[in-house]
């Protein structure tokens, strides 16, 4: 049982249920050599706080002594674990030594029977260099296979390997149809020899499209992703779990891991690391070191590395600011950082999972933040939901901070001479009326943006008001002040607010009658939107996006049909949700698939009868799939007016 | 006295010899409040490793019981620190609370009794604020103090503030005058406003301002920088010490320092830290702490999240790579991304102390990096050294890797035609004579780069053919292989790299008579120039330069008049220089002022006669000002010749 306790994006810190504990994911699994402990399981255990790890099944299988021990003592005590034990079936000693003379059938039945927590079906390795036809008829074996292994796990869990090497399709149609099979966790097989020949876009492409054919409820676990410096980008495009080999294997050949990179002893000119390993060492301590004692040490420190990224990643997550992580860490290695210019590609499933806002100021960290997805939405959305107040445009340029309000006065002139004051950024043409909402207003760049992405953006706005259809369109220095007035510009901007954040529909639905804008005395910032004597809409100061009042629920409600903005829960919620308490997804009969993270949301009954206002935590396929969590947090149920 | 260990442009890591112990740079003074230990300053030696600390003589003066016990027991044993103590002068408390009640004269005098190893002027701080006409006056005090303070310092060393505000001149002014005093140490002073209003772009300007002005034998302060974040930055910049009071100050405050910014207890989520003092803690048990002990821990956190950042510099210094982990810091925060940009503007500057090769490879982290000096250097050299080896150029596209042989025979069809083929690189237009030399071959960048970049440089590219007056310019598309043979290859790189590295009236010094290029049987490339059966160049794998051979040398020296690539040492060292010893600062007569670090020298008698060649470890001024440290590594004397 997977539940996901807080996202960002396709990022997700999870818990996973298993008849050994629970596993807080994102979590790497170290790899111990059954045959050799370098840190032992008590040590991984106890001083790191592993909660999991992964051992092979195929190599114990073919070692008589471990063999019967594993038998007569099962796998745990085997190796005194008390946490998640994982076995491999023997597929990447097939794609490192070419067969494996076993069946999937003997190595899921022995998976079995030496009590592994996650067994693996006897898949076969998709190398990168296959043609596309081989590739497709081995997934065709896999899948038998596995098909196999589900048949035959009883109470073991199962993980169900994604292959198809670089073929995204292949990959994309292996994962669905592994989705609808009774498989535990999904690992991203054959993407080793990807990573050793640091092919990471190529690596982008294929977790994406693994991703696009999973199910949300299941861990998905990148096989033989274990260096530090993956670990962030593997995160944001939704693994949850990682295997390390490389901390003990690393060690045994003198090399570190860090962060940047990997290192040999012999070309450190310092030792320079104050994790618990290493500390009171110098480089020349350590060299000196018996041979065992230093691969303890080095492997030590090696965990060490990946366990303080993972917490970072972590710290990240909760913030909502994993993509900056990605960004920074991308900078490490110019193969990373294609990885990341890669992600421009998949703008549009990514941005179906980001969040509709954030707490904190949004960071640029170099041209490729213009990649991100809420400033994809927002281009996207400008374009289908926005309404211009005038049919001419007049464009102010990038003042560094163009969202703040030091042009407030040249933009009232520019509204009483009839033209819409559309300020260029980073981020694209921005129309004055949203200079405050997220991701605009929430976004930090530098003030010395670079001529390339000046440049670039200029021409992006000049293309998007032409798209818009402005008659006119002029620049800043020249606006006549005709001195009209007749304008209200709290109104244009409330409108064009609601228009972007709910649809046009939405809004005019809501927006009727006569409007009352009520604004703060303090900040003279729009507060509330009254219709018709009702209050229908809050704005936040934070996002300076809406919180739907119930009054405004109501009126979608009444006109625009369902399934839209509504999360439809089944009869025994009814009277928790209309009492205040969240919405819980396994409780959810439908849900509007438009439904992005924190969006405002209607929560009704089966009958489309209203019961509470929220904000969803998860997407549609997520509640259809989850069988545990929070789908919304309900804000303010019906309850006071029953 | 401070000699200079291991460089990176303007870093370096240096050993600076006090009274109290040898001090190694880059270096962080924790700030003893010597009234409160929130860490004693035996833990600070101890457990930190710190050799140094900063208290404050003026709240010592002004504490009756701590001034009598500091003049009794002397600050040393008055602290329980045996490393070195440097005192401010109350010069801070005059910025914070706008008056100190106390002389220069009394200051420097109580620090010398109390037995400062490092005591500070009594300077004026220059607020921001103030206006040019005031700031400059206030240096004149300032200077005037500093003469007292040098005049009565005896065995005591002295901290000699340069001061200035924002304006740049004045800082280099007041750096320039200051260098000429007894002075020891040079902090950068009344930057603390800035750096708390993120003014980081212009802190750069400040720092490189003061830079232009000192004398590089003296370590430089920069006063009050003690967030990890901006450490490797001010490094690069040349700054060798920094202090923190706000590892406590924080820590009091329940705020905890990161690499990435400063987060208060209250907004975490979770601690996620693997720091030695938060091990085994939650946020919860943390948070659960009695005050005090939270302090405790808090402090140690913030003092570990600093000492593992000056271990990651002094890494990246050894390794030659500060450049890159400052790119990739300045992404942590829009506005030090801003002060990253603005080192565009002092390239020249900083190419002065950019080593000539380095050993890996240059890695890409973003457009920024086409600012670094390397490239300009690049971009300069082309202009004023290279030589076309024929009137019309075919432009090739960026083929992702145009430094590599893949286009040989693309290469070789525009020779044949008369045209010299030309890549347009992410760093500019590359001539394929020169697709070999650092930094070009030595330089991985993203295969997807972007347009705006790709634009940009096809620009340059264009502009750049334009300038060095090639009669036709073609797209390599278009060439026509008209068959022509007669060109020599090999010759014409074996010059073009010459004229690139030792300049045009070098090569033709060297280049005479018949040539004959040795290239190796396994790669290809070539290894050795002989010229009229002299062995006069030898072609380094590693950066694709040469080294120069002593008869290259002897034409050079025969050629081009003195001091072009000359270091002229005393007579003292000729026996030893001869026989391959290196040649250091303290004997050195004089030395070009355009030779780089890691440049092929000719170390000379006083009478301009050859004794060894040899790189270049330090530039012109630093040789002139530095007592100790090597000049030149020396390596083929005319020993064996004698």
């Amino acid at each position: 049982m997977f539940e996901i306790i807080k996202r960002d994006g396709l990022a997700r810190i999870g818990r996973f249920e298993t008849r050994s504990g629970v596993l807080e994911t994102p979590a790497l699994l170290p790899v111990v050599n059954p045959k050799i402990f370098t840190v032992t399981p008590r040590e991984l255990y106890d001083e790191f706080g592993f909660r999991a790890l992964i051992t092979n099944s195929y190599i114990i299988k073919n070692n008589p002594a471990l063999k019967e021990r594993a038998l007569n003592e099962g796998l745990h005590k085997m190796l005194d674990f008390e946490g998640v034990i994982m076995t491999d079936s023997g597929t990447f000693q097939s794609h490192m030594y070419g067969e494996v003379e076993v069946t999937n059938e003997e190595m899921v039945q022995f998976q079995k029977d030496i009590g592994t927590d996650i067994g693996t079906v006897l898949d076969i390795f998709t190398e990168p260099y296959w043609t596309k036809e081989e590739t497709a008829a081995s997934i065709e074996v896999t899948l038998e296979r596995m098909q196999q292994a589900c048949d035959m796990k009883g109470e073991m869990m199962i993980n169900g390997v994604v292959q198809g090497s670089v073929y995204p399709d292949l990959r994309e149609d292996c994962a669905r149809r592994m989705a609808v099979m009774d498989i535990d966790v999904h690992p991203i097989g054959g993407v080793v020899p990807l990573m050793e020949q640091y092919r990471y876009s190529e690596l982008v492409d294929v977790i994406i499209a693994s991703k696009k054919g999973l199910n949300p409820n299941r861990p998905v676990h990148l096989f033989g992703a274990g260096h530090p410096m993956v670990l962030a980008l593997a995160t944001l495009l939704g693994c949850d779990l990682f295997d390390s080999a490389s901390y003990a294997k690393f060690a045994r050949d003198d090399r570190m891991m860090f962060i940047d990179g990997t290192y040999r002893l012999g070309d450190m000119q310092s030792l320079d690391c104050n994790c618990p390993a290493c500390r009171g060492h110098t480089l020349e301590t350590l060299k000196k070191l018996p041979k065992d004692d230093r691969t303890r040490l080095l492997a030590r420190h090696n965990l060490y590395q990946i366990t303080q990224e993972l917490a970072l990643i972590r710290r990240y997550i909760r913030e909502g600011r994993l993509w900056e992580l990605v960004e920074i860490r991308c900078r490490g290695h110019p193969a990373l950082l294609d990885a990341l210019r890669r992600l421009k590609t998949h703008t549009e499933f990514l941005e179906r999972t980001e969040p509709i806002s954030r707490d904190g100021a949004l960071f640029y960290t170099g041209s490729e933040s213009r990649a991100r997805p809420p400033f994809h939405r927002y281009a996207e959305r400008l374009m289908t939901r926005y309404v211009p107040s005038a049919s001419k445009a007049a464009v102010f340029p990038d003042g560094g901070k163009p969202y703040s309000r030091a042009y407030a006065d040249e933009f009232d002139k520019a509204r009483r001479a009839g033209y819409v004051p559309v300020v260029v950024s980073p981020f694209g043409p921005v129309p004055a009326e949203l200079d405050e909402i997220y991701p605009l207003a929430q976004s930090l760049f530098p003030e010395n943006t670079d001529a390339e992405t000046v440049s670039a953006t200029d021409e992006m706005t000049f293309n998007f008001l032409e798209k818009m259809g402005f008659e006119e369109v002029i620049e800043y220095e020249e606006i006549p002040d005709n001195g009209e007035q007749g304008y209200d510009a709290d109104l244009i901007r409330a409108r064009a607010i609601s228009n972007y954040q709910f649809g046009i529909e939405a809004t005019d639905a809501m927006f009727r009658g006569e409007i009352e804008i009520v604004k703060s005395r303090k900040t003279g910032k729009i507060r509330n939107v009254i219709s018709d004597g009702e209050h229908i809409l809050s704005l936040r100061a934070g996002d300076g996006l809406y919180t739907l009042k119930p009054a405004g629920a109501l009126r979608i409600l009444e006109k625009v049909p369902a399934p839209f903005m509504r999360v439809a829960v089944n009869d025994d919620s009814v009277p928790f949700v209309s009492n205040g308490r969240n919405a819980f997804c396994q409780f959810v009969l439908e849900m509007d698939k438009e439904i992005r993270p924190m969006e405002e949301v209607i929560v009704v009954d089966k009958d489309d009868r209203f019961l509470a206002t929220g904000r969803a935590l998860l997407v549609e396929n997520e509640v259809r799939s989850l069988k545990k969590g929070i789908a919304v947090k309900v804000r303010s149920g019906n309850g006071d007016e029953a």
